[in-house]
């Protein structure tokens, strides 16, 4: 572990991109191996959604440590947390996510082979995310104290993104209502900063309750819940001609009956749709929903919805881009030390494709607006406040997040030279809008611009509590 | 024509079957070829539902030439007509039919050949039906004054049975309030009283309205009123599990949309539901009409109804059909004569199947209750008034109504032997109930009993027009 | 226990039903106390399809000390097994079952009350039903012996009647090759012997196998398993209306996708489809692999059909059946004690419906041909060898199998009595058939007639290996 | 009309478009005319595709007139026809349309105000397209007698594009094989040189056969071609979600059955599919044809497909598209006098909407590959030989094709300006290509670029006759 450790201090100090003048990425230097045994830590204890209490609790003792105020378990979830440094305007967040995925245990080497068979794993890199924000808040906070510049500097813990939410809930809480602005990066297979967005999601289950019978004896006393089902999805797949090309609708039968000689009393489908835009998902939201309520009336079955995941699309943030275009190019990409580039190699023909993406030196920021098909709720703090976002290269190029690859990279010493990249980034930006109002000014006009009269809305209920268990189901 | 006439008498009176003791026989006789030469008139101008000018006209001219009041165009409909003799109770009404069906056009001979390709054609016989029953109810008149019968025998002057329901509409006026007892028949291949019924329907024009698009340029836009549509017609065909094996649903799309490249902003299908119970049948219609309801919803489409055919069951009236078997068995049979014969042979060669009914000399009477795939809107009157039918030996055995050897027969002179037979049974019959007070009371317990607390409803408004030109569309 | 057994006895003889005139059945009551033991221990070790370790070894091994000889593990099936006595022709066999069924574990009392929650329970009485016939088969042998009959009388101890159809491979072996007469019952809530039947069935489950894919990111790359299925289901909705209307298919999905953001690469439905005649629903179930293959061709998935049960219809004989109804009413029905009065009260509570079945006293016999919907694997002897059955009233009125009502019975002296009904109408039958050649002969020609030139079919393969694991999966 | 041709002279006299220097613009200013004229003459005689035959008669002779060899009813089409000047390479076709669209009668007069009501128009502008190129052609030939200049000139006149397909069986009778570079150019409402494509697109009509059955009495005897034909097209939806979302599918029922209470023996749906790529369209055809095979398995009818309108894509050509740019950046616009902008003005306010596509003086040059949504069988030729096409400005700013507005404007001088404009681009750039080897050559490399190893498939049969009849169906 030290080897790793000190190599990515030489290779950073290698390619000279410590420079001298700028003390806020020594001060991330100073703190990079803490925080990249953190990121191990929590790597070897994945916990699911909402069940995160040892990484929470890590992460808030090392920004206690540090010297900022920890307030635990808000807005109805356990794990939820902020940590605040500074007082008064501008106030800057930092998120960061923690949560793992089911059945992604992975060991860090470049072949299929679970730590547990079956058990959750950190494919998404989250132990990545929460830790390099955390390491960027450590050195603003480092670099505000130092050359006293004002405002106030924040780390939101936000639990449960692989599902469960636990952004909506904060935003509920009105945790994010003194903000101005909000930075955040997600772990990916190259360093990259741009306009682009995430896809608006909606989904949950679809319910329905019948009457059951014998299927062979009384038919005509029963009443399907199948057939209700069956009538409403058959309905969704001929919307689908008349729904903008860009959306989509998937679902799964979950429930399709108990027996074959009973007319099912109950079945269930997950149903999900996706749209670049929240609001228009909206519409298409409640023509899917009249399926299900049609299902129900041509069956005579009763139709019940339970919300799942709602997460917004993303609004970019013009402004907040260009200075994190600005900090990226400065903070800079790395290069792999021979074994990292042999790991590489070896994951790489586990793909079965030919990689395109260029390597963790390169950076590439552009104000292309390209619709990731991934959702998360960063999407809906984008609506709320102004909000940008990057990835650095955490994973091997080629490698896509949710997979046992991503999950060994994530473990690695690759994923936590990413890491870095991403927390000089957030340490850089964070202290140019922290300096300069001008920025936060350039920030909401941006955002304003971009939300053009409309308002956030979500199916998370505002009273709604939190569903701890959802990723225990 | 004449030799015809002649042969019908002279065959009866070689039968023996005029005894002189049943005077009533004896003046159905002395009218039956004059009623024969008005059923070939009504045959040779065949008119369709609620058209029958010329026949209904002749109809009432031929009742008032023998002593009925009539009044004409009742209920809202120019060709429904009364004709009524005597007053007080019992009251007693035959029932005569005499519309036509499209398509049918047919010359008395036993092969294919139209008058006119494509015109209506008397293909149910209901030229026979209309003059059969004006014959008997002459015969009763005649029996009742020389007799001194008390009480009232009308003929009610039904049109357009074949679809646009003409008795429903006199049932709304009132017509059948203070009627006693309802005695009708109706042509087919055998002579033949049972307890049997027909199948109630229910129908109509589901007719689905969206919004037009171009389908290449903005599907998006548009709101498909065929989807709206299939998706009805996909949930009936769920519904069919859950309904009794009895019950028949079937449809055709009489519009599917106007051009390919164009989202179909309307679209129709003409649906007909089945049941042997009316009040069952209801409980199912209800049930389609919200899988029409969910097609609309589903789709986001309008949907509207239209109401069409809807008819009654039989309820079989157990006194009457008692009174009707003793009055056939009395009034028997006829024989072919060499070159009716012929004519059956030829006829039953086009058939393609081997023919098992058996011949016109022979009389079926029996308590069966067995229920035809057909309907008739004399099912609502059953529902309303004690009722009962029976069918006479009008088409060669082995001959279904609605087709071009039943139009043939209709203008034969089996058709108007077969009618005789008819005209003796309801003449002994209507006698019979009119002198038996205890008939008429019998005649209301089987009623009353069969009815089992139950009340008559139809689709059809009480306030409704007639639909008087739903032959023609 | 010992109170039960003299209370049978007792009351047997109380009802004067055991004539010293008639040997057989003195010889039923002789071993009714022993084979009323075998069935409660049967009872108390409920073992589910082919897995009847411990029923079939005590079965054998009761027949084996009644000097029959035993041939175990017969037709590859280890429960499945024969005993035979005699020599030459006529040989008579009597089938007996003894498998339970999953989920029905309970005790003997009036209340649902699990021996063990969520294990199997003898819900169809066959401990009863194999104890009963092993019992006839005993009294029947010492009869020969006393009275020196000629001919066989045999034992088929046939395995997993509830799916595994043991029957149709004892056949496929050859076993019922030399057979003149089967005769077989069932337990039920009323002594009855009729010319009725039992549906056909056929099923198994459909597995369509596609391409899964991103179902966001790239659906176009994917083929829909679920696809497959669900545009097979919906054909399989519009077959409804084009096949007789005595048919049944029924059917669940019992994979529907793993989850809701992949196009499915798996998906199955369970579907039966039953007819009361198994010729018919060959036909029948054609169409339906049709429906099956024209999902996966419209889908561009694969599709993959696993043959499940497929029992043919009963060919009811006639001449058997009048053995048999003179044969109960000589063996006459039997009264319940105050207990069983008691228990048989408050079962009937739960039922909640009027219960109008007559009480156990009772014998009806008709030549009713009413079909039942239940299957048996009975139905294929019946097509294969003359075959008549019966049902004695083992479980209290009003209760149906495959309840806990039924399984409660089972265990009880109430079942035990209606045993003793069934062994003593299998003996009384069994003599007459075997000492009259008569009965053979025109057992022979009511098969032949009722076969009508037809051959037994099935679906399970004549070289299959039995589903030994059919029921654990 | 007089006043007209002065005035289109004058005004384009007065736009200084007519340098001395460049011949060839004189020689279309010579024959302008003459060709609106005969434009105006076919605008009034308004015919459908195949019946053309005074529109492509009076083409013939006006270039007959001019020195052309005309050869007529090539192709298996009486009013297909090529017009050919000089003598081998390069050989350069100019295309010419000129059939009219079903209910589109016109006057040319901003109100909708059809000539003869439900008669055909000229909606698409055919009239002009026909003449532009054969004024272009003249001067083309005219250019190269003055000039010397080597290769052939020809014109083709290519009936019924508006579904019919005339130059798909161009091309199979080998018509194009010597050609080297084709030209064309369509109306609409704005001068437009690009790489722009069309949708490649495929239809037909698919029928289903079964066997009709009283629906009420037998259903169990028919096989419904409805079923069949709603169990592909619900197969159809189902595909929706796996094919490139840029793909269309859209469809009408044209036949669903004769009558409600008759299983239908015959249903037919008209079906076109279209993508922006004909070999990704290609693939998602063979899907849709197994739709249509499995509705007919799943319901054991026949299904048959009869070929309707099957056109490429547009392969567009870098190198002619840049010759075409230069050619209409010389050519100019034009400006409305004020009659026409009043006319212009009068016919936006029927529109319903905001237009904001720039006037006929604007000309728009760009290498933007947008696709329309329109198809046309000259994308079938871009695929055999390098081909080009603009638009020019003969509607008015916000008029689409297809309507009333466009017939308006087709038949008025607006239209004949705009119908200069093509001509004069299309001269320039023909005689730009004739005279520059260079060109041939560059286009041939951009066609083998765009081609990318593909060949041209149509599903338009090689020996097949051209369905001469179609647009009457």
């Amino acid at each position: 572990m030290m080897t790793n450790r000190i190599c990515i201090l030489l290779s950073l100090l290698a390619a000279g991109r410590l420079p001298a003048a700028d003390d806020v990425l020594t001060r991330v230097a100073a703190h990079a191996e803490r925080f990249g045994e953190v990121s191990r830590q929590i790597w070897e204890t994945p916990e699911l959604g909402f069940h995160e209490d040892k990484s929470s609790a890590l992460l808030e003792q090392e920004l206690r440590a540090n010297g900022f105020e920890v307030r635990a378990g808000v807005a109805g979830m356990p794990t939820a947390f902020t940590a605040s440094f500074g007082s008064g305007s501008p106030v800057l967040v930092v998120m960061g996510e923690f949560d793992a995925l089911p059945g992604l245990s992975q060991k860090d080497v470049p072949q299929l082979l679970p730590v547990v068979p079956g058990a959750p794993g950190h494919g998404c890199g989250h132990n990545l995310l929460g830790s390099a924000s955390a390491l960027a808040a450590v050195a603003i906070k480092e670099e505000m104290q130092a050359r006293g510049i004002k405002g106030t500097i924040r780390y939101y813990g936000t639990p449960a993104e692989e599902g469960g939410g636990g952004k909506i809930y904060m935003i509920h809480a009105g945790l994010f209502r003194d903000v101005d602005a909000v930075l955040a990066w997600h772990p990916a297979d190259a360093n990259r900063v741009n306009l682009g967005s995430l896809l608006a999601n909606n989904g949950g289950r679809f319910r329905f309750y019948g009457v059951a019978s014998h299927a062979a004896a009384a038919p005509e006393r029963g009443r399907s819940a199948l057939d209700g089902l069956m009538i409403m999805l058959n309905a969704v797949e001929f919307l689908r001609e008349h729904v903008p090309q860009e959306t989509r609708i998937h679902y799964v039968i979950t429930n399709g009956g108990a027996a074959a000689n009973i007319v099912p009393a109950f079945a269930e489908a997950n149903l999900i749709a996706r749209h670049p835009d929240a609001q228009v998902l909206d519409g298409i939201w409640e023509r899917i929903m009249n399926c299900a309520r049609a299902g129900a009336l041509a069956s005579g079955t009763r139709m019940e919805f339970v919300q799942g995941t709602n997460y917004a699309n993303v609004l970019p943030n013009d402004a907040l881009e260009e200075v994190l275009a600005r900090a990226m190019q400065k903070a800079g990409g790395y290069e792999y030390t021979p074994a990292e580039r042999s790991f590489a190699q070896q994951l790489q023909k586990t793909l079965g494709f030919e990689v395109k993406t260029p390597g963790p030196e390169h950076i590439e920021t552009s104000k292309s607006e390209t619709v990731s098909s991934a959702s998360s709720d960063a999407g809906d703090v984008s609506w709320v406040v102004p909000t940008a976002q990057f990835t650095a290269a955490t994973f091997v190029p080629g490698v896509s997040a949710h997979t046992w690859q991503a999950a060994a990279c994530a473990g690695s010493s690759i994923g936590r030279k990413g890491m870095v990249v991403a927390a000089r980034t957030l340490a850089l930006a964070g202290v140019d809008i922290l300096e300069h109002p001008a920025e936060v000014t350039a920030a909401r006009e941006a955002y304003t611009k971009r939300l053009a009269g409309r308002k956030w809305t979500t199916h998370v209920p505002v009273d709604g509590k939190p569903p701890l268990d959802y990723a225990m189901k």
